[in-house]
């Protein structure tokens, strides 16, 4: 009777489809993982700022940074995640191999408001984009290391990385937070249970 | 032949997965439309703080705000649009019917790190939650008014709103953002195309 229904030409659809969406599903279980095919990272292990990462991946969190002893906020700081991996990060304690963090930092624009003195992202500055892997997939390039592929990106060349050494360019900031994989997860409390 | 190889039964299943990737999809378009089954509007007009936003929504932006002469950030304002406003704003200069806006309020931690004096979201205070309408859906709720439905939320009660009357509650403090549909639509560059 549904067959009769359906029909042949419906069937063949009805398998299409379903093709379609375990590929779909298949696809958008290994697309954050770091291979050659990594959406961020190319085959010699160099990364880019991912694509439409402001509507496809999770927001993390936001820091607001004042440097020397001037009261304005001088940079915002937002940062965003992979698709899942704040989930991920609640089950395991940690982020899996194929996380991608990205940080976007911004001179920040400060004026009154209705609230106070209240500081926004103004102009970008450029990117950090991190990658969790855990193998040594790439040891002939130095911005690989310590678990992560770590990359500078200034805001007009989000495909080529300015740096050249992670030890200098990219870790030296992270040292205090080497205890929880080098990220500063306590200032993030979306990856709280 | 393809009949044979699904038979009845996997012709069945095909059906009926059909049947929920359509529901799914139809789902989708719905759910963020203001009405009775609206995940964050109540059939009274009653708002909550939407599940799983912080998974599900996309990060509109951050704001870190000083209040009086302080020179420290107090609070951290994390914003959340519903799945695809980024977008609709994008193509449509406006965000559509049925979008949904969440802002976190944070009282803010502050410590010297490697980068300055940086702030970041410490306990949660609540959230502003304000659900885009144009059609006048509540006229006997009074906290739906200027096109939209507006309530805050303590950090201990997501479903349950303490405010009573959005003109008093509410709008006071989105005056200055009135000739921008209420919304302070400056401060969130992920809305530039």
């Amino acid at each position: 009777m549904l067959v009769r229904l359906l029909g042949i030409r419906g069937t063949a659809v009805a398998i299409m489809v379903l093709a379609a969406v375990a590929a779909a599903a298949a696809g958008s279980l290994s697309q954050e993982r770091t291979g050659a095919s990594h959406p961020v990272v190319d085959s010699h292990g160099n990364l880019r700022v991912p694509d439409d990462y402001r509507t496809r991946y999770e927001a993390l969190g936001a820091w607001a940074v004042r440097t020397g002893t001037a009261a304005a906020v001088a940079q915002m700081h937002l940062v965003y995640a992979s698709p899942r991996a704040i989930e991920h990060f609640r089950a395991l304690g940690r982020f899996p191999d194929g996380t991608v963090l990205v940080k976007e930092v911004w001179d920040a624009d400060t004026a009154p408001m209705t609230t106070g003195t209240v500081s926004h992202p103004g102009q970008l500055k450029g990117w950090f984009v991190m990658v969790k892997e855990s193998r040594d997939l790439h040891p002939e390039n130095k911005l690989w290391g310590d678990g992560w592929a770590w990359s500078w990106f200034d805001a007009d060349k989000p495909t080529k990385t300015t740096s050249t050494d992670y030890t200098r360019d990219c870790k030296s900031c992270h040292v205090p937070a080497r205890m929880t994989d080098w990220i500063y997860v306590n200032g993030y409390p979306a990856l709280r249970k």
